[in-house]
């Protein structure tokens, strides 16, 4: 077994530090191990008591009957070291390290947890600054964290991986009260050692695990992150995260509190969408759509039916699923005489609301059934009235009878409070819940996922690569080497020449500065448009002055180029991020960027769907399909470019820090995509 | 007494239709009176019961003691109307009449609504189809809704105005189970009588009401919610709406079931902002922002103190305080110091964590008063962790006592699930949540409200207005009237009178075609731009005979222009909405309208705070401020613009069908804005 193996289904538990104080922190693990129905051996180690919770305790860790798979350290900061050497001398599989004090508080914190990771030597090491861990399938309780006090916690096929002790806490106890089951619960806090990539990679293949919550700060191995998702995924488990930090003030907090690093968070919107991992957007998210993924349940179509016996709860449900794109036909023909003959005068729509007759249970069975079987429908969603309170199996068998029949995903929604019929419900497989909202995010959630591309061998980088900022010409001379064509275009060293290349390109010219320590050329004069060639060569003098009076630095030269007409401008953009690799950009141009925000990111490598899954991703393309009547763009072509550049981020890898086309001209059908302006920065 | 007070404080109530079997929904309404404290006469009327609860049943209305304040009527649809007409012939003040199977169903159900209003005569009539309300402020409940049977119905400032029943016991219910008192809860259902604006306008004036929490479908009478809002308003009471009806299913299933007309969406965001109404954007808002408001806290700040003993919490409050637009400075000095001094070790920061030594109750209380007590802060949000779990009263008490201290906002966010802490807390009038998301849009509810717009007198319509489709002439000249600059044009007979005109405007020209019946020139080759005055004759008449072809018809003239350069392009609309008035649109011009949707959208009237705000809105608005160098362009007279376009809207009033302004040049500062199209279409 390797040590993550034992670390979750330990034969034999060491508690270092423990209380025979029940009410103490340091007092519930050995009291909740044995209250959970832990089987193996606890070892309680305290020099000040013999006796806890009618256990021997013992007075070290040398003094130990054997070694322990596990140990669980309650010391404070100062001295779970020294336990912890102890416990790796002694050959225990695995310490769980509850302390905070460590990498969390910055300074001083840094060098106790490297000394602490020191002393673990080839033990792992959970933690330390976390709750520790809760193996639900197995009744293996690992962890101080108060939520640990309810009594039947129930076990399910849900794991949660967490950064977080607290929220590990949070979930545990909502998801007890909400009837949902957990298989295994981690909190790796301050990652010292076995981080969230290790634990996914362990819950991969896990029997007991169908679906991956992820509570995340930040992801310190993404490769080994990613690694460990596609090992899930192919085993055919779920992956859902919610991840804090889109904002600056949450970002700083998760900083500091477990000190995850983390990159910027909208690169991590492109990691979990690379990795088929859903996004939760709210905290109740995570455990909502993790309950919808439990069900094993996927909806093959937007078409939902919604069945109520209280007309504003099946209003609320419609309006969101409309909301979240989802359709409410009304039924079939033979549907709806189905409906007719059980209902007799209530009238046949979707929301289908029976009023008081959906209290007959026969009537309930019999609407559900018929709006299951229906092939109208993909899925269903039933509403639990104020009249379920007086009669709570009622719906909740209906429901779970009406399951039963179909492997289409239904979704209860309670509308008043009723938590005891949601548990009912949840713990015969039926996600329930209380808000409107929710029932359209866990439906959406059922979508069939994409497979994921599969690991392609990076291009090697070329040889002879040039380094530092490279002037326009040059950048556009390295994205040609991959597949992308520049607008035609002539470096000139001198005015004149620039009047002889001009004399090539057509009726009017772009004429430009050429430098490579100008950003924002146009900034300084250092770009004109619809120059004639008769004029390039006073233009360009006229350039060279402006520019080395603006800049205290002549340029290089001057570039002409062709002045492309009747094109739509994109921009595209790489950007290297120190901690998730290169990120891909791809956006409308002009404001639709800059003011709009309309734009895609990915992160390296990208297929051809990924490509123009982030084409369809903006609002503008509809510019590029023939708006208004202007002619269609070249969009295969513009793809083309997309993939190219891709490649070109890849084959650079860590050489590169930045590199823009801005704008790339996407001409018409057939007339292809070319790059106008460009810029790249290498190492 | 008005009808509306007696039918909410009634000294008797007659119950047609009981039942005598308290498991029936007729069996209820009896019971409910008895068991929530009704201090009144109780009359319930049924031929074939002698006694109901221990109460003489009565055989028929003639047969009553008295007439009754107000009766229920739990008869069906076809029985009803008998029995209203019974009770006003007895003098009832007012009935309730539960069956559905009215308006909502279409057809025949409308005929019968009819039938149940006349026999209502000057009886007030709540329902049909409505569940009845409750009065918990004097304990007098008239409801046959399930929720009902929860025992220990707490009063509270919140009233609820619902149009659908089912929605009324779906948040007393929820209300309940989380310590939330409600004052009266009235369904108004499908409104034959008494509507929405007539509940408002009464609990305006309600001495037991604080917050009007309010579930739509659809505001049958605009004008008189408008002035109940404005009203409760006045009053001091505070609006919070959950509207249904955001997709076409939901807007579908709304009229299904209560036959609510409903204008367009996004006119109610108008409607509910230019009231002063906060919109809930998801259902457990309602209740949520509800509770925030009924402390009357305002946030006088955008600066919010986190305090936590649980790490994860804090990061999720802090990442949803930000991104709602809050933010998250440290403690200043002399409150740095003061925590240190509390807390001993622990790293004093926002979120303040203080792990462990949050247990003890000194400790917590300190900070919690440090933190109100600091400059620095406007709000502030305390997390309830696992470990409260264990010691529930430690953070409630703690911050019951915080909050008496100050009058800042405290609010609680629950982490785990906590139920018990939370009712505590609410009945302690701290608003307590268990998702963090709810917590950030409660603190921004409680932002003070602007001041509502004092009813401006409507300017009176001119006398000599036009009909029809107007041409670009005639729009321009409509609008012009009401203070909105024209571009200089002249509009011609002949390609030769275009061409002497073209002479006075400039070395290049617009030119268009002129129509009534065109409302896409440019669509017909009815547009050129940049023509030169020497090519107008020409192009003219061109132009006169593509269009005459395009079209089979001719144009009645031409429009020369100037042709402006420099400016921003904006564009302005009016539309008369049947039901909610006139809408006015601000947008960017361009692609910004048309892909981007950036427009902003008020009802009429509007004054100059409202336009700016609209501008505001624009995420485009960044190119009226001196985009990337470009000079600052003349915002004060395109706000002079959008508010003499208001103005004609109001002066026209339901004269107006359309009117546009598509683009306004906004030119740079100082030099104005100007109408470059119209179109008009009046009735």
């Amino acid at each position: 077994m390797s040590g993550l193996d034992r670390l979750l289904r330990p034969r034999s538990v060491a508690v270092i530090g423990a209380s025979a104080d029940p009410t103490k922190t340091t007092g519930r693990p050995v009291g909740y191990l044995q209250r959970h129905g832990f089987g193996g051996a606890i070892w309680p180690v305290n020099p000040r008591v013999a006796e806890i919770g009618g256990l021997r305790c013992y007075p070290d860790v040398a003094s130990l009957p054997d070694a322990p798979d596990v140990a669980i350290v309650l010391l404070g900061a100062e001295r779970a070291g020294d336990a912890v050497r102890d416990l790796s001398a002694r050959g225990a599989a695995a310490a769980v390290v509850l302390a905070g004090g460590f990498a969390e508080t910055g300074g001083d914190g840094g060098d106790r947890q490297a000394r602490l990771k020191e002393a673990a030597g080839s033990m792992r090491l959970l933690g330390p600054n976390t709750i520790g861990l809760v193996n639900l399938a197995d009744r293996i309780v690992l962890s101080a964290s108060g939520a640990l006090e309810v009594e039947d916690l129930a076990a399910g096929r849900i794991s949660l991986v967490s950064q977080s002790g607290g929220i590990l806490g949070a979930v545990l106890s909502r998801g007890a009260a909400q009837g949902i089951g957990f298989a295994q619960l981690v909190a790796t806090g301050n990652e010292a050692d076995i981080d969230v990539a290790d634990v996914v990679d362990h819950l991969a293949g896990d029997d007991s695990t169908d679906v991956i919550a992820l509570y995340i700060e930040g992801v310190r191995r993404p490769d080994a992150f990613r690694a460990a998702a596609c090992k899930a995924a192919a085993a055919g488990k779920r992956l859902v995260a919610y991840k804090v930090g889109r904002s600056e003030a949450g970002a700083q907090a998760a900083i500091s509190h477990t000190g995850a690093l983390s990159g910027a968070d909208r690169l991590y919107d492109a990691l979990f969408r690379q990795l088929g991992i859903i996004r939760a957007e709210r905290f109740s998210d995570l455990l909502d759509v993790a309950s919808a993924l439990a069900t094993r349940r996927l909806v093959r179509g937007k078409r939902v039916a919604v069945l109520t016996s209280t007309g504003g709860a099946g209003a609320l449900l419609a309006d969101n699923f409309g909301l979240a794109g989802f359709e409410l036909p009304p039924p079939d023909a033979a549907t709806a005489e189905r409906l007719a003959a059980l209902t007799g005068e209530v009238a046949v729509a979707n929301p289908l609301d029976l009023t008081l007759a959906g209290l007959k249970s026969e009537v309930m069975n019999g609407a559900i059934a018929a709006l299951l079987e229906s092939p109208t429908y993909d899925a269903l969603a039933v509403v639990v009235g104020s009249s379920a309170l007086a009669q709570p199996r009622l719906a909740a068998d209906a429901i779970a009878a009406g399951q039963a029949i179909s492997d289409k995903p239904v979704i209860a929604y309670l509308s008043p409070h009723a938590p005891a019929i949601g548990a009912a419900l949840q713990r015969q497989g039926i996600p329930a819940v209380s808000a409107p909202e929710a029932a359209a995010t866990m439906l959406a959630a059922l979508v069939p996922p994409a497979p994921l591309a599969a690991p392609a061998t990076a291009p090697e980088a070329p040889v002879d690569l040039p380094s530092g900022p490279l002037d326009e010409a040059e950048s556009k001379a390295l994205f040609a080497r991959f597949g992308v064509t520049p607008v035609r275009e002539v470096a000139c060293a001198t005015p004149e020449e620039a009047a002889a290349a001009a004399a090539t390109l057509g009726e009017t010219v772009v004429l430009k500065a050429l430098s490579r320590h100008l950003a924002h050329k146009s900034d300084v004069g250092g770009v004109r448009v619809g120059v004639k060639p008769a004029d390039v060569a006073a233009e360009g003098a006229a350039m060279i002055a402006r520019v080395t009076a603006a800049t205290g630095r002549a340029p290089e030269g001057l570039l002409v180029q062709e002045q492309l007409r009747g094109g739509v401008e994109v921009i595209l953009g790489l950007q290297r991020d120190p901690h998730l690799g290169t990120a891909i950009l791809l956006g409308m141009g002009g404001v639709a960027a800059e003011v709009f925000h309309d734009t895609a990111l990915r992160l390296l490598p990208i297929d051809r769907a990924e490509a123009e899954s982030m084409l369809a991703e903006l609002r503008g393309a509809t510019l590029l399909q023939g708006f208004r009547g202007r002619p269609k763009a070249d969009v295969a072509s513009l793809i083309d470019t997309v993939l190219a550049f891709a490649r070109m981020g890849e084959a650079l890898d860590n050489r590169l820090v930045t590199a823009e086309i801005n704008p790339v001209f996407v001409m018409p059908e057939g007339q292809g995509a070319r790059a106008a302006d460009a810029l790249a920065v290498l190492t």
